[in-house]
């Protein structure tokens, strides 16, 4: 069942598509079956999307801001999973695909502009829309990649090979995202990121 | 290029064929196509499917048997990336698809009979055949998830619970495949995992 696109602001949804585009040709045909399927949201910096033990109903694509997705540890600390920016899809999965309670909670780092697609319009699109699901495989194939390198490097890497890494993948991030949130998503207390950071300017 | 069937067996791939039809329905068109491009073949205990520093050229699908995917660290000790048991697909997803050496390590537990897809094989069926993308699609969900929640786990859960979290996810494995490797893939000594496994034998 197709969502109501509730704004006033008739959304173009041209960097959404652009984005498919780089990996999926798409037909104009495509795009008017896609856009009847897709919701667009504003929310401000701090503002949720997730929060855990809630259900994950939606993927969300970045449009313009950032997202990150967390879990909280019994003493109350923040582990970073995933930051999002503009052009990546973010989502808890698992919550997503099962309906079970999210172990993850997803909120934003910047005043953002985003794009969902919730669970049953998901469905649909992957029938209906062949290009979708082959955007659909190719974006969980990344993040299964990426996954990947992480579960490697966090356990063999040192931490200047894993601070290198992040900014490989997230080229842009380390200057729009507070250090403490990097640490996080490093494993890592601010203290020692900051001793890392000093070690790699003074080695160049 | 579909590969040549290099086998006097005039393999029928039935597991094969039943185990994607349990997550996709294949028409016997599909099944026809998806043929032409299979690899039979057989191997023994301890023999390699894949060297670490080659590049992965296939995936493989476990008709019989089971297969380990692991690395070694700096002072040989292996670490256990996955295990796969029938109706299981195992590769270096990373090599495979980028043309990179692979990291991982694959090898034969006890002797199997494996289904090989090439690299060509797998891109042409990709396009050539949406049961073949919907069942990647499907598989690569899986391995996302199922390395999601180890990572979790490997952060957050007890020893007792990662044993059990590995014993739902692999129920027949603990009876086939040595202790120290079942060690190996939880990040344990082989001391301590009998410690674990008694500690729950005794609270049953």
């Amino acid at each position: 069942m197709p969502q109501a696109i509730n704004s006033g602001l008739h959304p173009m949804y041209e960097l959404f598509f652009e984005n498919i585009n780089k990996k999926v040709a798409l037909t104009e045909a495509d795009k008017a079956v896609i856009k009847t399927y897709l919701t667009p949201k504003k929310v401000r910096r701090k503002q949720y999307l997730l929060q855990e033990g809630d259900v994950c109903k939606n993927i969300i694509f970045v449009e313009k801001g950032a997202l990150r997705e967390y879990s909280l540890d019994e003493s109350g600390r923040e582990h970073i999973l995933q930051f999002a920016l503009e052009g990546w899809a973010i989502s808890d999965l698992y919550s997503f695909l099962t309906g079970e309670p999210a172990t993850y909670a997803i909120d934003a780092i910047e005043d953002s502009e985003l794009v969902l697609i919730g669970k049953s319009a998901h469905e649909e699109l992957l029938v209906k829309c062949r290009a979708y699901e082959t955007f659909t495989r190719l974006n969980i194939t990344g993040a299964y990649l990426a996954m990947q390198k992480r579960l490697t490097s966090t356990t063999s890497a040192s931490l200047e090979e894993r601070y290198e890494a992040f900014v490989a993948l997230y080229p842009h991030i380390a200057e729009r995202v507070p250090q403490h949130m990097i640490a996080s998503y490093l494993g890592l207390t601010p203290e020692t990121l900051s001793r890392v950071r000093k070690r790699i300017s003074q080695n160049k």
